[in-house]
This record gives C-alpha cells, sequence and structure tokens, in this order.
C-alpha cells in the first residue's frame, strides 16, 4: 500500500542554497530507485507559522520500500550544519472536499 | 491562484480523540465557506519521527480566502490544552516522478 513521507524541515537561511541542491541530488538518486512514486517540495510562502521553511511530500510503494532506500542512501541534506529535520511517514485518515463545490456540480 | 496549506500537530495522546472531534466540526464549516476546496488529514503511522502525530494539508482559492475564513471562524481544535500546530502556507518549487515509471510508459 503506497504510503505518504511528510518530511518539515527548518533550514537556516544561509544554507537554503545548498539545501535545494543536496535535497535535488537526493531526489535524483531516489527518482531511479524502485518503489519510490513521487516527491513534492514545498516552499514557505511567508503567511502564516515561519517555523518549517520547507516540507516535503513524497509518495512510496511501501514503508519498506522507502526505508531500504534511506539505508541504501542516506540523504545528503541531512548532515547541512544547523539543519532540523521530522521525516516520518503517515496515512491519510480524513479527506473533506468543499459541499458547495460538490453541491453545484451535482455530486452531492 | 491556489495555495496549500500545511499544519503540523503536536496533540497530546489523551487528547487525540477530542482533536480530531473539533477539527472535523472545523472542517464542516470551512466545507461551506467560500475559497475552501479540499482537506487532508494524515495521521503519523510510526514509522520514522514521532514529533508530529497529525500533518493536515488542505488547499484554499487564495491565501486572502484562507486568511478570512480564519477570522471568521477560529479552529476550535487550537484551544486543546497542550496542543502544539504550525500552520503555514506553502507553495510547490519542485516536483520530481520516477524516472524509471516515466520511462516505460513512454513518457520520458
Amino acid at each position: 500500500m503506497p504510503v505518504t513521507l511528510i518530511n518539515t524541515f527548518k533550514v537556516p537561511a544561509e544554507q537554503e542554497q545548498e539545501f535545494l541542491k543536496r535535497w535535488s541530488e537526493t531526489t535524483s538518486v531516489y527518482a531511479r530507485t524502485s518503489g519510490f512514486i513521487e516527491t513534492h517540495m514545498h516552499r514557505n510562502t511567508g503567511v502564516g507559522n515561519p517555523t518549517f521553511n520547507y516540507i516535503n511530500i513524497a509518495v512510496w510503494a511501501s514503508s519498506e520500500a522507502f526505508l531500504q532506500a534511506h539505508k541504501d542512501y542516506v540523504p545528503g541534506e541531512e548532515s547541512i550544519p544547523g539543519i532540523e529535520f521530522h521525516p516520518a511517514l503517515y496515512e491519510e485518515i480524513i479527506m473533506t472536499r468543499n459541499l458547495l463545490l460538490t453541491q453545484s456540480a451535482g455530486k452531492e
């Protein structure tokens, strides 16, 4: 069953360029790894809480595939001085769409 | 332009049921609010970093719509004792799919 990796990053301002460089290197490895499906890097727009300036959301085919890939290749961005990160696998438990949009589309 | 809200939650174990109840109440209000598009609540599976046991990912039509809705209705889950949360709007800056899958589908 596919799993969702969500990884919240606190990247020191002076390390942002290096962070994105190393993260892209990691991604280019995983992009050729069995079990990796896709990844989406998000940057904080400045609206709301500033704690996490980057959040990565990725999909892996299974938790086993995710764990094996991270044994075979340790992400280089994790060794950037001052970085904090919190990678974990998540499952979606509730999904809700706008009911007005649903109703206007006749799908209520 | 649509924006992505990502909100990481640290919910005390004894408050998880109350958290999900209040979050669902909030969602039922926003589900009838203009500018709200959809929301996805995720629970930590226990694989990886345990810091955030819940992460919500939502899509709003604009940052203005998001901010207005949160002025008009303050989410009840935010006043749960001991809870920590970090809501912010994010933009996707990089998206990568598995190249092996792409190639096998002839879309390289």
